[in-house]
């Protein structure tokens, strides 16, 4: 119940759903009459759980799902517009960009589950997850050159995982790549029928899950990192990370383990 | 009439031809007995009409093609030959990257209309353009290798366009690959009947001519220099240019008519 | 015959074959009982077998191939786990990045001739080469996550081969991925069945070894060096790479020999 006066909004429980179950986290963006639009309040949410989810010792692996007809469309134009002067939008993109940059820097691996059509920085939401996978019914466009806005946050993330003529197509004329295509080109790892959505990805999710965290967690920041070095400080960098790994104790487990002909057992994150 | 001991050249008017219509220009390479080669003075003519339609308010969409059996065979090796010293070369070569240069920064988005082979810096001027659509009678190669001069400058939009092993075949073997080879990696959006070429890129300049020409320039702009930034400096950046974005006209009117379920107007560039 | 107390070590010679002939080197990794795996003693076989091909002035272009049921399995797991201390085990992976970058810096063309799996830094091995022809029956993975050791030396190769999401995938899940997928993404040039194998790498490697070998050393440091800056800068650096080629005997010889219709005559490197 609020006091006289405060304004009432839904929670971030309620805007974005947490569930989790055998060490991974689902997060549903869960405003579908607003086609999951990322008002700031969504952003908050999302980031939210995000940063919940990261402190979180019992999670391995995070899902990112939408509930409605619609993954995510991106901002919300109607507060987006209502918005007054460079600072305040320079906010929002602000928090936009920390948001998806979040996602990247996560310690877990973040699958995107994307049922339905994902549109610009619903898109960017799909581009900047490390693994995706895509129903048949799913779409991806970025579509902002069509309202006057074009889609330049998006395109961080678009264009370092799709080729670069597909991302300006996409860019230059706001039209709808379909599954398939986007599979094809990178910007997600497959297509499955609409109804084995949920198991491709929980079997996906469950396979990640039983891995080392720690590991996984020093490969997906070691993997950012060296890709935006040349090669030679790519190796020196991750010959250094190699060595750091070989002094851990899941190394060591891990291949014992695999030599030893048993199953590991991982010390945790 | 040319005066007495003057040299009668080609008219640039005539080596590269324009037209416009509808806000698209089409400059067509037309100097197919000599397979379009890069001349000095083709290329002075391509520049010259770059940098004209660049400076004209009318034009929204360039499209480069090219008339006769050959789209581009690249440099003129007989010019090239008779060049004589390295800095001659070195200004050729200089150029040559300044015009690919130019249709990269190029304020309008640029599609190559490309029915036939394109060599060397042929190749490279397709793989320059923002867009690119290929007849099915078209090819691609960097055959430099055959004749002793390494496509390295062609190599700089090729490597950038499609995977590198495949980068690499098609300048270390010199061979051509065909238009469906070339859209499976990404050299060219897609591939027509030689038919439907026409009627393609006439739809596809017609579609992004519609959009605000100014939020156009921003984009293409900005899609390029992101790409060389490391992510955290690309979001920074991006972020900027979107709020930048919001306070121009074209994004209030454009989000004004979506929200209003109404055609935009644009201002202009 | 070893004196006493000396260990008997297989010779390079053994572990790593070569065969020359028509300009072509043929490196066989040659442990097929321990499935290649990258031994430090295989790992110096294999550098000083690139360093001699490096310097044989008959060696045009090099073939990576390798015997038995496995084409690399990585490093050497029982190595690796006896190895003590971040030092040590920080100088076998170096001496495996320094491996890799020779392959990428040999100044010949490489082709990985892969017949069977290629996983960990085996994989790295394909990915690192110039080009790569795969048997149907081939795969490729990188796996070390599952054995607490992520692939992170691995994943700079794979993820300057492949797009993001899927070098992602590979190293995340650790599953392998078969020729046909690994040729769709870029990670080989293209997929034969076994039984071709050798034809097709036989005469890709002709086709390159009669170019000049010259121009290749060239064109193959240029392209690696380009890639790595920014537009601006590698068009000033390839427009002076094409001026010096320009001034190369093998570049007026092989112009002329393309304009009067007769096969060109190589100086050599």
């Amino acid at each position: 119940m609020s006091a006289p006066g405060t304004a009432v909004s839904p929670s971030p429980d309620t805007l974005v759903l947490l569930d989790i179950g055998a060490g991974v986290a689902t997060l549903t963006l869960n405003r579908p009459q607003a086609r999951n639009a990322l008002s700031r309040e969504m952003m908050l949410a999302l980031q939210t759980r995000l940063d919940a989810v990261a402190a979180d010792p019992e999670v391995k692996v995070v899902v990112l799902a939408a509930a409605g007809p619609v993954f995510c469309a991106g901002h919300d134009l109607k507060e987006l517009r209502a918005g007054k002067g460079h600072d305040h939008h320079l906010a929002t993109f602000r928090q936009c960009a920390r948001l998806m940059t979040t996602i990247v820097k996560l310690r877990q691996p973040v699958i995107a589950k994307v049922h339905a059509m994902a549109t610009a920085a619903g898109c960017q939401l799909v581009a900047s997850c490390d693994l995706a996978v895509a129903a048949e019914t799913a779409s991806f466009a970025t579509p902002g050159v069509n309202i006057g806005l074009f889609c330049s946050t998006p395109a961080v993330a678009v264009s370092r995982a799709v080729p670069a003529k597909l991302a300006m197509e996409m860019l230059l004329t706001g039209d709808a790549i379909d599954a398939a295509t986007a599979a094809a080109a990178g910007l997600v790892n497959r297509v499955v029928p609409a109804a084995e959505l949920d198991a491709t990805v929980a079997g996906l999710a469950a396979r990640i899950a039983a891995k080392s965290p720690r590991i996984l967690t020093l490969g997906k920041e070691t993997f950012y990192r060296q890709r935006e070095m040349d090669l030679e400080d790519a190796y020196a960098y991750t010959a250094e990370v190699m060595a750091l790994n070989m002094g851990l104790h899941d190394a060591g487990e891990g291949i014992d383990a695999f030599l030893g002909k048993r199953p590991p057992s991982w010390q945790g994150r």
